[in-house]
């Protein structure tokens, strides 16, 4: 009925122009030009509109990489497909996550430059904006290797590794199931939400029929930073979160406590890393009315500066045996600080990497807001869950949140330009 | 139980800290300093991440402002409070307002200096952030003037506008009561989301006891341009939106389309405007099987440039009588860019505010996305209404969308220092 419209611009090649804005040349009024920054996965600034990070490399990108600003995370349930379907959609969300993350469209032809009569390939709504920072980071649950049946539907039964534990119940868990758990997930961040979304929609249409969605959360304000360089952001209790971060600059600290090494239970994820994801709402109301005193007391900071209250500024080390008045511990027993303190956790330190949510409200009128904890770490059995233990059991912080949601996921290293992501389990 | 920490801060004032903050002295790792930018209300160009726009002035901020990136939009129900109590709330809210805009606390001892065994007169999340463009605008729905059971509670029944109307049922409408009317609103707009989230939370921390949110929405890409240097943005259907806009220097435009003038059926609300909020879910699972032809041909315009199918670039005239082969109309009949024309619809213009909006998944693992319309006119009677009802009626769009919230408010006059926002009306 249509024949294709004769604008002045649909003689040359669309996907020209749109070789040009992934570039930075067309930006999304930022008024930069041509300034587009390829840094390495392992980035140490602070990431900025114009940041594009490569997919291919020997890890994932969007662990040690500067956090960026938004998040778009989505967990999924593959269908009734075969090993070689899903190494299938491994290939298919490994070439659009590689294009995606360069600020091209997710397929080659993109959402104006295909064929008239079918759909585009990418659904074009980051068609004018820059890679924006985003990274494309993908996760194997344990019921991708056992299913929910036990059952080994993709012969790799064998190689979950021991690291991937199903995650105990922690003291006052409230867990819902469809905000919990997963097959598989993608953890796309950016530094622009629309790029973010753009991402996981695109993956989402890619899967179609073949894995689909379970649960997802968009985070707006990141409450971690990964780098020396970022500044550290509040969480919506209105405090510093991510003080004592595990930084990419200390090679060390990642190489010791974020990345698997060789020789651990599985070949197949050495250079990946193991992701706990968790949904914590706040209530924030009741937060709200507490005293100053009362939030300082239970988190073990100062609220204005994020100094430790046992003295000094927001990096001085927390000094957990200071006793202040009425022989008392300054830092009080229960304080959020202590107990996620490595020296309460064995030496347990984790690279957080999560976000604050606000999903709406609730039917009595209150924001339905909290932090969707990401961490990764190179074994849960040793880091997440201790820590996580302790908390649960006596953080006095507990009065104020709640565990809704909780996942667990293999994070493979990165792929190999040619190859896919997670090749190595399926070798 | 505990003493005031002896940080190296404590001794100054942290509230001359957060001064220079506000001040963007300390940004937010932005690497600028002291460029914060004060513009008039009524803005003309692109705001940043360091604009500050008035509260008070003769118009509302956040109608013309030029419209920010992010979103978080707020229907207040008003408890069983009387008239005084109304107006002490619209008190209260109008100082806070006016501070956050400043990039200061929602109160005068803010996060962190007030009486520390008192809750902190602000939550703290934005501390370190700078006012971002941040407008607050406030609404007032039909219900306030009434009440659901037709009771003048506050005494302001006679003082309904005409204009003011209870929106007809339009066709298609599956509209859900818990995202739909309420007494009061409030639209927080920002380029950083945190901002946005901030307002509201603090807004409805001040109104607790008074008022509670019935519903809320964030909104994280704005889907319209009001200002000519904006660049157009996309909405999720992944084409650009809010081309033909009404823009803030199109004087005669706004003055025709957006402000109420003197003279119209209350004296109280000249200098305002009405807000019309619809909550527009996108099936785009479906939309994103469907071929470029059948896209281009439902929007009226080419995908990539934004152009009239009639022909020309993004900003040409669209030529609705243009003929193509076979007799028909390049633009189709049924086109979203021909029923929502002006021409169609006896020269109605709207002024277009929305945001995209992704609310996680539903049960069947499909993204809860769409676009949250807002738009501003001086009378929805001969604007909304007629736009909407040519659009529920015949456009092609329908089937790729479904209306599901929906509210109308009464947006007063700016306030002026020493007063409050709709001062007018309880005059």
């Amino acid at each position: 009925m249509h024949t294709k419209p004769t604008t002045a611009t649909s003689g040359m090649s669309r996907r020209g122009m749109l070789g040009l804005a992934g570039a930075g040349i067309v930006g999304a009024g930022i008024g930069v030009a041509g300034d587009r920054v390829a840094v390495a996965a392992v980035g140490t600034g602070s990431s900025g509109a114009s940041a594009s990070y490569p997919f291919y490399g020997p890890h994932q990108s969007g662990i040690v990489t500067a956090a960026q600003d938004r998040l778009h995370f989505a967990s999924f349930d593959v269908g009734d497909i075969d090993r070689g379907e899903l190494i299938e959609l491994l290939r298919d969300w490994t070439l659009a996550a590689a294009r995606m993350t360069e600020g091209l469209g997710a397929g080659p032809s993109g959402a104006v430059d295909g064929a008239y009569d079918a759909p585009p390939d990418d659904t074009g709504e980051a068609l004018d904006l820059t890679a924006s920072g985003l990274t494309i980071t993908f996760g194997f649950g344990a019921t991708l290797f056992t299913g929910t049946d036990g059952r080994d539907r993709f012969g790799i039964a064998g190689r979950r590794p021991l690291e991937l534990i199903d995650l105990p119940h922690f003291a006052g868990d409230a867990l819902v199931p469809t905000q919990s758990d997963g097959d598989l997930c993608i953890q796309a961040c950016s530094d622009d939400p629309q790029v973010a979304v753009h991402a996981i929609r695109n993956l989402s249409r890619i899967a179609f029929g073949r894995a689909g969605i379970r649960w997802s959360q968009l985070g707006f304000g990141r409450t971690s930073s990964t780098t020396r360089a970022q500044v550290t952001p509040r969480n919506l209790f209105g405090f510093k979160d991510g003080t004592a971060n595990v930084k990419a600059e200390d090679a060390g600290q990642v190489r010791e406590h974020v990345f698997v090494p060789e020789g651990d239970s599985q070949a197949w994820i050495a250079g990946g890393s193991y992701l706990v994801a968790r949904k914590i709402r706040m209530t924030i109301e009741t937060w709200d009315r507490a005293s100053l005193r009362e939030q300082e007391s239970v988190i073990g900071r100062d609220k204005g500066e994020g100094a430790p209250l046992s003295g000094g500024t927001e990096f001085t080390a927390v000094d957990l045996d200071k006793v202040g008045a009425g022989g008392f511990p300054v830092i009080d027993r229960a304080a959020h600080v202590r107990l996620a303190h490595p020296d309460h956790n064995a030496g347990a330190l984790l690279l957080r990497r999560g976000y604050n949510f606000v999903d709406g409200n609730d039917d009595l009128g209150r924001l339905n807001a909290g932090l969707f904890f990401l961490c990764f770490q190179r074994d849960p059995r040793s880091q997440f869950v201790p820590v996580q233990s302790s908390l649960a059991a006596n953080d006095a912080m507990n009065e104020y949140i709640r565990h809704v949601g909780s996942a667990i996921f293999a994070v493979p290293p990165g792929a190999t330009a040619g190859g896919f992501v997670g090749e190595r389990l399926f070798a």
